[in-house]
Formats: C-alpha cells, sequence, structure tokens
C-alpha cells in the first residue's frame, strides 16, 4: 500500500485506519497554525512533527482512535484541527488478561516463499552460522579484568592467522556470584547464560573461562556439561599463566574455526530478532510496518521470526491472543503478561512511565499508541510459539519471545534464543550495536536517515513521504538480511566496531 | 599480638577466642587423621586446610563458639580432634532487629595519629583526588559503543600530550533507559551515578555523554546542574561527527586537568573503601584483622574509613549497634538492615545461599562465621555514621555504608561515596580491579600470595604461620595506602590494567 501523501513540501498527515480520529504531522519541524492540508483541513494550533492532530470535534470522555483502536479518552474537548496533546489524553486501562481471546482469529498460512538463500556456516548439530566467531564464556563477572586482556592479544596476535575467522567474543556479564543463585527467577539469567554459550555462531566450540569459587559453576555452562573447555583463574600461577593458557586454549579453538567454510543455506535456517529502540510517531507507520512485512516474508520462507518487548506489547495483547495458533500457546503469552505485571507491581513501577520522554518528545502520548506501533513489527502471521525469557527458539515461524524492552536486556534474550541478526527500528535514533550478531537499525524518518547516514542501515522514512511503500522497505530489509547473513554486507555498527555490552535479564536479588 | 603458633612444618591450628571450642588448621593440604599437636591434640580425622577441629568433645545441640561467640549448634554430637564439617552446624537464627542494643559499648576514641601525609591532587571544593583521570559520564548504556570507540582515540591521540593526566575513565553502567526510574528504589542507582560523576579523582571536571530521549536526563548527572559538559548524541551529525565532538570536548578538560599538580595532603583528606571477596576461613584471622589495624591507623590519622557488605554483616549486627556512637547512628544501621531482609525476602532469596561453595571449600560453614571474620575490618573504633546505598561520604571516622556484597556493586557503590581507593581481602583469589580507584589486594594465605605473586600486593598469610602479627600487615597495609595514594606505588591490578565494568546497584525493575 502507499500512503496516501504527496510531495515532500505539502504539508501531510498521515490516518492509519479508516476509524480514526486523530492523524500524525509529517512535516520535518512540524506545521503552524493556520495551515491547510490538500484534504481542506486547518490547524487551530501549531503540531509539532510527529504529533497528531484531531481530525474531527472529540468531545470530553470521547474515545481517541488510533491504528483503529481506543489509545485513551479525551480529557477536555478537542478542537477539530487542533494538537492533540499528551496531557488531553486519559490512560486506558490494561487489557484484562482472564478476559481474552485465544486463537479466535488465527490467520492462514501466508503462501509459501520459495528459492531463498544464503550462505552460511553448517554446524554440526544442524543449526547455522552466519558469522565464525570464537566465543569464550565466563562464569562470573570476577575473570572480565583477564580475559579483556587476553582477548586484545588474541584479537592482535592469533586471529590474524585464521583468516575463515571473523571475530572472538567474550561474553560478559554481571553474574555468577553475589547474587541469590537459589531463588526462584534465578533460572532466567542462568538459561540465557547457557544458550549464549550454545549460540550457533560460535560453531559449538565456546571456550568457558571461570574462577573456581563462584556460585555459577562454569560447568553449568558447558554445552555438552564436560569440562574439557573449562579454565579456572584460581587453578593458575598467577597473571601470566592465565593469560598463556587462555591463549593457548584460543588457539586451539581457532584452528578449530578456521576449518568452517560458507554453505548455501536456506533461508527457513534463520532465526531473526526484532526490536525497536527510541521510538517515535513514526515508529508505527513507517518502520514497523515494513518491517512487519519482512516479518511475513521471512516466516513465508519458513524462517524463524522473534518480536519481544513485554511492557510494550502488554496494552495490545488483546490483539495477539486471537492470532495464537493453539489455546496454549496463547494461554503462554498471558502467563508471560502476568508475570511481568507481579513483577513491575513488586517493585512498585508506574506503567505509565514508559514511553521515555523522548517517545513522548516524539509524540507517543501513552504506551497503548506505543503498543500499537510496536506490534506491528509482528506482521500478520499466526503466532506459532512463545518462548520465557532466554529460552532457545526451537521453532519455525513467527514467535513471542517475551524479554523487556530495555534494548540491551531484550538484544542479549534474544541472542540467548539463537537470534542470528537483529532488525531494529529507531525514530529518534540510537547508535546500538551487539558483537555477538549484527543489527541492521532500520530508521522511521528520513531525517534520521540523513543525520546519521553513517549508522542507519535501512531508512523507511521514504514511507511517510509517499517515495516508498511498506512493500518496498519491507522486501529492503528481507534483502538487506540475506546479504547481511552471508557476510556479504556490513552492518554500520558493525563496520564501525560499536558494540554495546550484553545485560542480562536478573529479576532475584543481588547479595 | 603474635599468634601462638610454631615453625612452618609442624601441624598448627588457630584459636582466636579463650572461650572457642573449635580451631582452624593452617597447615597447607590440611592434616592427616592422627595428627599430633604441640598441645596433646590428636585428629581423630582428617581437616582440610582452613577447616575447623573440634578443640573439647562437643554434643548434640551444644553451642559451637569461635571469635568467642555461636556460629551454630552441633547437629550431631562431635568428638574431640575431629573435623567439623558444614553438616554439622545448625545455623542459628540471625539477630531479631528489633532487640539490638544501639551505642551501649562505644569504645573510646583512639589515641590520634599525627603526621601522616600523602601527595595528592587539591580539588576546588576542598576534596583531594589521589590519581588525576578524566572521568566521561554516561547517562545511558546506549552512547557506550560510541563513547569507548572515542576514549580509544582519546587514549592513543590525545592522553600522550597531556603529561599530568593519568587516565581517561568512561562511566559506563545498564541503565538510564529501559528502567523503572519512578519506582521507589530507582533513587539508589540514580544517586550512585550522581555520585560516581563527582568523584574526586575527576577534579570536577567530568563530560557527560547522553542520547537525547532516555528516561535519566543528562542534565541529573551534572554536578552543577549545568549542560555546560554535555554531549546528547542525538544532535549530531552521525557517528564520525559523534567521536569528533567527544574529542575536541575531551582536549579542552584535558588541558584543565594537565595543570592539577600534586601537593602534600594529611591522611585525614582520605576516604579508603574495606571490602573481601572470595573468602575462606583464614579470612577472619589473616587478612581482616589485618585490615582491622590498618583501618583503626586511618581513623586515628583522621581519615574516611568505610564498610561494607550488608549480607556479611547482618548475622553479626548485633556486635556493631553497641558500637555506634549515638542512637541515630545504630537506627540508621538496622534500618539498612530491615531493607535488605525485606529485599532478599520480596526475591525470594535464601539466607543460607551466602556463602558461596568455595568459601564453604575453604572452610566456612555458613554466613554467621563468615559475618565474623568479615566485621574485623572494621577494627575496634566507634562507628561514626551510616551512608545508603551509593550515598556521599561527608565525615571522617568509621563508617558503615551499606552495600551488597557483590564486589563489583560493592566497589561501585563505595565509588559514588567518594572513595579514593579499597584494600580487597582474599582466600581463594580474585583478579579484582576498579579503574576509578586503586585496589590494594590483601592475600588471606601465604599459598595464594606465591601462586599469585604477580597480582597479590600484601601477604597477610604471614600471620597465620607466625612469620609476622596482625600489627605487622596493618602497618604495611597503611604504608602501603600512603605510598599508593601518593602515585607512587601502582597496585598490580593498575599495574596490568585489570579494570572490572562497573555494576550499578538497581533494586528496581527492568522496563
Ligand atoms: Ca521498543
Ligand atoms: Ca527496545
Ligand atoms: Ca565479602
Ligand atoms: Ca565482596
Ligand atoms: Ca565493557
Amino acid at each position: 500500500m502507499r500512503l496516501n501523501t504527496e510531495r515532500k513540501e505539502e504539508p501531510l498527515f498521515i490516518k492509519v485506519h479508516e476509524k480514526d480520529n486523530v492523524a500524525i504531522v509529517v512535516n520535518a519541524g512540524g506545521l503552524k497554525e493556520g495551515t491547510t492540508f490538500s484534504n481542506g483541513l486547518v490547524l487551530t494550533s501549531r503540531v509539532p512533527e510527529g504529533h497528531k492532530v484531531a481530525l474531527k470535534e472529540i468531545a470530553e470522555k470521547d474515545e481517541i482512535i488510533r491504528y483503529g483502536e481506543v489509545i485513551g479518552k479525551a480529557l477536555k474537548p478537542i478542537k477539530k484541527g487542533s494538537w492533540v496533546e499528551e496531557s488531553m489524553v486519559e490512560l486506558p486501562i490494561p487489557p484484562d488478561l482472564h478476559k481474552l481471546s485465544i486463537a479466535t482469529r488465527v490467520p492462514d498460512a501466508l503462501p509459501p516463499l520459495e528459492g531463498y538463500t544464503f550462505r552460511g556456516f553448517r554446524n554440526p548439530d544442524g543449526s547455522v552460522g552466519i558469522k565464525n566467531v570464537l566465543g569464550i564464556s565466563t562464569s562470573v563477572q570476577c575473570v572480565v579484568g583477564v580475559l579483556d586482556f587476553a582477548v586484545k592479544r588474541i584479537k592482535n596476535e592469533l586471529l590474524p592467522n585464521y583468516p575463515n575467522v571473523d571475530d572472538v567474543v567474550a561474553i560478559n556479564h554481571q553474574y555468577g556470584c553475589g547474587v541469590a543463585i537459589q531463588a526462584p527467577e534465578a533460572i532466567i539469567p542462568i538459561r540465557t547464560l547457557q544458550n549464549l554459550a550454545k549460540h550457533p555462531n560460535f560453531g559449538g566450540e565456546a571456550l568457558i573461562i571461570g574462577l573456581g569459587c563462584e556460585k555459577l559453576s562454569p560447568l553449568m555452562l558447558a554445552p555438552d556439561g564436560k569440562d574439557r573447555d573449562i579454565l579456572s583463574l584460581q587453578e593458575q600461577a598467577g597473571f601470566s599463566d592465565m593469560v598463556t593458557n587462555i591463549m593457548n586454549m584460543a588457539e586451539e579453538k581457532l584452528e578449530k574455526l578456521n576449518l568452517r567454510k560458507r554453505e548455501i543455506c536456506s533461508v527457513s535456517d534463520l532465526v531473526v530478532g526484532l526490536q525497536c529502540g527510541g521510538s517515535d510517531a513514526f515508529s508505527g507507520v513507517t518502520a514497523n510496518p515494513a518491517v512487519g512485512y519482512a516479518a511475513d516474508l521471512l516466516v513465508r520462507a519458513g524462517a524463524t521470526v522473534m518480536f519481544s518487548e513485554v511492557t510494550e506489547v502488554r496494552d495490545a495483547v488483546n490483539l495477539l491472543t486471537p492470532r495464537c495458533e493453539t489455546k496454549e500457546i496463547g494461554n503462554a503469552l498471558i502467563k508471560e503478561m502476568q508475570w511481568y505485571d507481579e513483577y513491575l507491581q513488586k517493585g512498585k513501577a508506574d506503567r505509565s512511565a514508559n514511553p521515555s520522554p523522548g517517545n513522548k518528545k516524539g509524540g507517543l502520548s501513552n504506551i497503548v499508541e506505543k503498543s500499537l506501533g510496536s506490534i506491528v513489527k509482528s506482521g500478520s502471521s499466526a503466532i506459532s510459539g512463545v518462548l520465557a525469557p532466554g529460552e532457545k527458539a526451537t521453532q519455525k515461524g513467527l514467535l513471542y519471545a517475551a524479554t523487556p524492552a530495555s534494548d540491551f536486556v531484550c538484544g542479549t534474550l534474544q541472542l540467548a534464543s539463537g537470534m542470528h541478526l537483529q532488525v531494529f527500528t529507531t525514530g529518534r535514533g540510537t547508535p546500538y550495536g551487539l558483537a555477538m550478531a549484527p543489527v541492521i537499525k532500520v530508521s522511521t524518518r528520513n531525517a534520521l536517515a540523513e543525520q546519521w547516514n553513517d549508522l542507519i542501515d535501512v531508512n523507511a522514512g521514504t514511507i511517510a513521504t509517499g517515495e516508498s511503500t511498506i512493500e518496498d522497505v519491507g522486501w529492503e530489509i528481507f534483502h538487506h538480511i540475506i546479504e547481511v547473513a552471508s557476510g556479504e554486507r556490513k552492518t554500520w555498527a558493525d563496520q564501525w566496531g560499536l558494540h554495546n555490552d550484553l545485560a542480562l535479564f536478573n529479576p532475584a536479588p543481588i547479595t
């Protein structure tokens, strides 16, 4: 679909759904009072870029409708043509988790998309890596200083001798000791670390560096439960010995990894994660729908696609449970929402505190509006599975992987689920990257893509100005994924080496 | 006091208090059944190094006494001369926080210790730094990739031109967005970041890098609440521009910092943090008492000394509240214990889960025994203040700074409290270091000091073998602190550049 908008210079708004009584202003810098749109609508006040304009008179207590859904009620009468500010919109009550309909509107399977391949590294267990990386796990943060020192030397002195190996990555984290490891919720960080060590880009060859007295036993991280690839620092004769022995173990692994070669793989071998960060009002009408279109293409090609971010899905979950393939899947989704409701309540967190100030400045009034714009990333297919935080994906199709919305925590958990690469949409802009897997950054606005032309990989802003369609950008993202997965193209973050630290999700106490 | 032990080769045990009915075996590798000590005691079973031997017959349900305090009751009869294993000791109930006596045994002020100075950097606000560091704060983890890239270039290209500046340190962390910033407990991470930016080693010149849409406003981190030294990445024209502008701001600061010169300062200007990590049964009889002696010297010299680690103090808090100078200070201490009790309970954390497996392997049966050995670090002076997690120290004397026991979280919070350097005791061994402040590592055992001779700064193991006294090592630590503070001596961690990441304490939810 091509949005009904005209040339760049003209005043433009985007109305998403025919029922909507608000639309968002497209023009950079916003539009001033008195501006007349081609349909005759006249602005009765200034409306900033990305913010909402009332398309009709809205009486006090009337519903404000976007995406065809209620995003809140008017706290006072809103004039046709005026700016619908955050303070005018009452936050609706979140969907009651006990009253959701499940599997009632399961979409038909989308037509298969065949013949798309990429060049990946086939692993002994049948999985595929898209990079050839020496992964080094850590059982506790105590070892990080020594490991960082050793990794620097491995990269400088050893890696150049193994041209088929792309990188050396330390899985550093803030867990392992000084934590309540027997608390019920400790299962989340432990499972995450176990699955990170098994990431397909490591080719089943991860090393593990432990200290020796930590609570989290390094053996718990060993993919096969054997201590073959574990180095315990307390058993070493000092610092120099530690570094020498890490380097020796690394060299053995580099020799093995260097034998890996790319081969033709089906797109159905891919596991793609979706996320947004620094959202604005355009996220839900440009980048996220384009990603949703790409998600559908991936699902049609047989791949695994994960969408996440509980706090951004919670307020629109009533639109997701009907799409779940079975009652069991729907109930699993509800269980994750319930767990998170309780988690936030325990910490006395105010649900209205998401969106961030930046989201609000970008035009997102509240979490309902943000959620509606966020879940369009999931495309239109049935939801065929739900993963608890950090669980490994074992199915194909569209999965809901429960994670916080925090970019780094979500990224880390999706990596644990086996994500090969992440598609990340951003409106305000964030220079986000991960060392373990490429991140393709999709801009929601032309202005950001121009301003950050050495950081943004795909520009979906052209959808707002009518220069391209959701389908165009969706296909562009799909092809971009294949090229990155094949090692033929680097994301900007990888080109610069912009890699954020992993951030484990540990809902259990620190001790 | 010189411990009543003899030549290294002979079988040795350490009995700490005359009331004790158990003692710990000193000899490396432990002692076998049938070994006879000089006092006539014969081992009826093997006893590993650092583990406890029964000095008398102990009947079932009898109290097991160490440090003159009850560390538990016997779960079965224990023969004189036999190994007192963890499974034989019942965990006692923790001291009831409502029944503590406060300020009832306030120690008299220790005799002043005058004339000790070091060479530090006097700051405009009167505080003193012991290093001259360009600190770069971050309001959100989104900026870390870019900042790390820029810091590498600053260190390579700019720092060499400013010989009086020691280092450039980025205050990276996992906070700022995707967190429940309005939750009641958010005050802890926010206060911590605010105080880290004001660390005395930064000379009041910290830069702040923000993104632009994060929840934690960079302005909240500015020491004077002005935006002069803030760079917002979303306002920059892409990655290259970000790096250039960070470097330009850094160069301005380097020019200022380069004018700082060391001058003679009183030891009373110092703020020293105390911590232990990877403890064993020797911690409480060698390294920690020696640190306690050094703590007394520092207090006598007018310095600020902080001890911490709630989970290791909780079970011996009944010995601390009587030492508090006033009722108010005692109640503040109890309040911190109460908060932590509730925090652990909310997360369903099992209190017996501390000590770690390594602690237990090292001979520590339970948290009571560990606590008794831990609090001796505080020496013998009155407790003159209590800091909530991340609060800035503003008083002299011995302070209790409430922190988790996690080495990294404790280290980060003590840095926020203004710690110039940390004295860190370890029995099992951990290669711990901090970029913002030197960490002096004190070994509890000779064997560790020998094995890790390129990591351990001070060896307190000689106390166990009678080669030195608690006073000797206490003075050694005191002099070591002065030399490191003056920049005349480097810790091993600083020599190798072993620096662990900061770890914020955020008891509030992730969103
Ligand atoms: Ca998001
Ligand atoms: Ca996110
Ligand atoms: Ca400790
Ligand atoms: Ca500790
Ligand atoms: Ca790091």
